[in-house]
């Protein structure tokens, strides 16, 4: 009998959630593609991008979680096209024929129809973002040591981020961290104290989508920490170096837009519905409407529920969908129906800084403070792929919780090279190199 | 009273131990200058090359390292020249002035004349070099995934290696266990195991500057682990997917020139006497004859001992001459004499794999095997700079030795960019992205 060869594409948390599903389950074959080597384990990037973890911690091989898995092989490669009329997918100029089909692409940063602006900042959803944030920031403050003039100098020493949800709050959150305590007493020609973060939000509240208590909380908590939180002014105009709201214009050296999450143009290759977004409408039991061996789930997918609202791009929604999508393979292989995917909604949290956070857990009350924290790392730590990657992140939090030192400042300035937001010929000079910087004395 | 200035150009092993004396001193203040922003732990960056670590493990921050130093003061930046009439560097366009200089710039892979090389292989002396070794080695494994033709694929799964110094050694050791324990059963359309790695020396013994028996039983460890060793044959030619001795012909994706390190161009600027190599002879005190204020210190200078043969290019004779400059210039400062570097040499060891290793330790008769390799860990994480790199290369160590998960194989292909050997299209178009692997489930 022959086994049914099931493509999975994205090797991000819906695909990875699929695949295992489908690992070692007899009479299916899985083909794990994905453009990258590696699975992204996007709630910690914000770490990567301010140097307290480096890449390999949050980025699992996908070849190394299913290395034990018979039937399943993964690939690297970047999917162009999908067929659904004679069920095959093109890999770079391979034709590869699925009998079912996973799409699990995820979804890339939003400028909302802007397209000039993606060049000119960079987002928070590839670990290629955080390095590029990373070796930006890096290489302003080194900049900014050699520079006499002090309103250059605050330019370099000034970080906008656009976004108050999740990523934007973590990462402004990390930001203070890093400039008041970690940098303390490493440059001689101005504080890192006094280095400017911005966080800038169009809604009212930061957290959308979390109780308006939770987004109150989280803005003090930021305030505490020097971080300028602006809300209620949407971004009328970007430039490489200034951010502009109705009121001010920004003037920054490094600009991170965490704005929103829309489908990769890839997505219409399916030829079926898409949303504004860009995201893929699809059927309660997530295959397209007409294409019964095509599912979709993920951020590329919109799901929409009882409210008449889709589900919010989050990491386990992505994982649900996934793992429900496979299944719904294996009830067809035996012959009974599929079942319409149902959103068990476990709540949310965000951290800021290293003992605030706020968790929005379903069923209990909102928590925040040092309580949700110890949550928030319990439950990060948990789904983080891989028994060693736990272990060195668990060393690198304690390590810089006790000592402060904020870890591994590799500034990689081959993320400057080809930037669109190097014009400084300082900076390209540098770029040849490598810039590294690993935690103090430990 | 003016502090005296002392400027120290470069921040590796002899630039480090240099500012460290001076560190704290009363009287002088210092600028460390280097063109990174990190110091690199040579010894272990065949680690990072074959992914076990991570860079921001080897490369501590200069600013971290002299953080709570209050004299002295880092800056990021290439000196292009000194002018020793003026007592003055030039740093980027700027002019600094000094009383004391320290020159510890280190040297670079050496062709032998042959520059044309240079950019046909990559060496493994900068951390740029080890994550370029990474990206290709993953990234050609990637490729013969997905190679039909066995021939090709022969050529994605080899690895020559030319320089059978401890650097050539400990690579192919480690390359060696990466593919028969670490990327066992990943693949499906190959046998990593069958992955071929060749060690080219030109001289009959691994090895050279280790008593003899270390370099047989170096060669009989390699074999063992599938090392294909070969001696006594000096390169002829080499191309970018080929290694020509005067036998026979290796054709390879991934060439690394291990075979020698010689003096920076730049080292010439000084005015003195220079080598062939390209270093430049110093007097027994350090100094440059007839500068009386500038001192060369590390792989860039030319140290003869009383048997006429200059002092070798290792780390500890770096760390010494950098100390010893340091104290020269306190003495000095005393109205002192200065006093001649006599090298304390206690030795030198190699690492062959998980668990061999071979050391040459002053006094003692030479060790082989097990002991030795518990030596060298022991010596090695001992001089590894900071606190929370030691823990975290020890948590990293012990579980790829228990788990055989060989770790972070982040494959980074912006490292591929503009990469003359990338002369095939599908790796450049996959240069726009990141590839990253963290080892395994754990």
């Amino acid at each position: 009998m022959n086994k049914k060869k099931i493509i999975v594409v994205g090797g991000g948390f819906a695909g990875l959630e699929a695949t295992k599903v489908l690992a070692e389950e007899p009479g299916v074959e899985v083909t794990l593609i994905d453009r990258n080597n590696y699975h992204t384990f996007q709630p910690l990037l914000y770490q990567v991008a301010t140097s307290s973890l480096e890449p390999a911690e949050v980025c699992p091989t996908l070849r190394g979680v299913f290395q034990s898995a018979d039937n399943v092989r993964v690939l690297m490669g970047e999917v162009s096209s999908v067929d659904p009329e004679t069920s095959t997918v093109v890999l770079d100029e391979e034709r590869l024929s699925y009998d079912y089909l996973i799409m699990a692409i995820g979804g890339r940063t939003t400028y909302f129809g802007k397209e000039d602006w993606r060049e000119r900042s960079t987002g928070l959803k590839e670990l290629h973002d955080a390095l590029t944030i990373r070796a930006r920031l890096l290489k302003s403050f080194e900049e900014a040591e050699r520079e006499p003039d002090p309103e250059k100098r605050k330019e370099y020493l000034t970080t906008v981020i656009v976004g108050g949800g999740p990523t934007g709050v973590e990462l402004a959150g990390a930001l203070a961290e890093l400039r008041t305590h970690v940098l303390k007493g490493q440059y001689q020609n101005f504080d890192p104290a006094q280095a400017r973060i911005v966080l800038i939000e169009a809604l009212p509240q930061l957290l959308n989508g979390f109780p308006d208590e939770l987004g109150r909380y989280t803005k003090g908590v930021l305030e505490d920490l020097g971080v300028e939180v602006v809300t209620e002014q949407p971004v009328k105009e970007l430039e490489r170096s200034a951010v502009h709201t109705a009121d001010k214009v920004y003037r920054a050296r490094n600009i991170v837009w965490a704005a929103g999450v829309e489908g990769y143009p890839m997505a219409k290759e399916l030829g079926a519905d898409t949303t504004k977004k860009g995201t893929v409408k699809v059927c309660p039991d997530l295959r397209l409407s007409g294409r019964n061996n095509i599912f979709c789930t993920g951020d590329m997918a919109h799901f929409e529920t009882e409210n008449g609202k889709p589900l919010p791009g989050l990491a386990p929604v992505a994982m649900q969908q996934g793992a429900h999508a496979a299944q719904n393979i294996l009830r067809l292989e035996r012959g009974d129906l599929t079942e319409k995917f149902v959103y068990n909604d476990r709540g949310a949290m965000a951290v800021i800084g290293r003992t605030h956070a706020v968790a929005n857990l379903f069923g209990k009350k909102p928590l925040k403070g040092f309580v949700a924290w110890v949550a928030w790392l319990f439950i990060h730590l948990l789904f983080l792929v891989g028994y060693r990657n736990k272990a060195v992140v668990l060393v690198r939090w304690l390590w810089s919780y006790i000592g402060w030192r904020n870890g591994a400042r590799v500034l990689n300035t081959l993320y400057l090279k080809n930037d669109p937001l190097t014009e400084h010929a300082d900076v390209d000079k540098a770029v040849e190199k490598e810039l590294v910087g690993s935690g103090g004395r430990g």
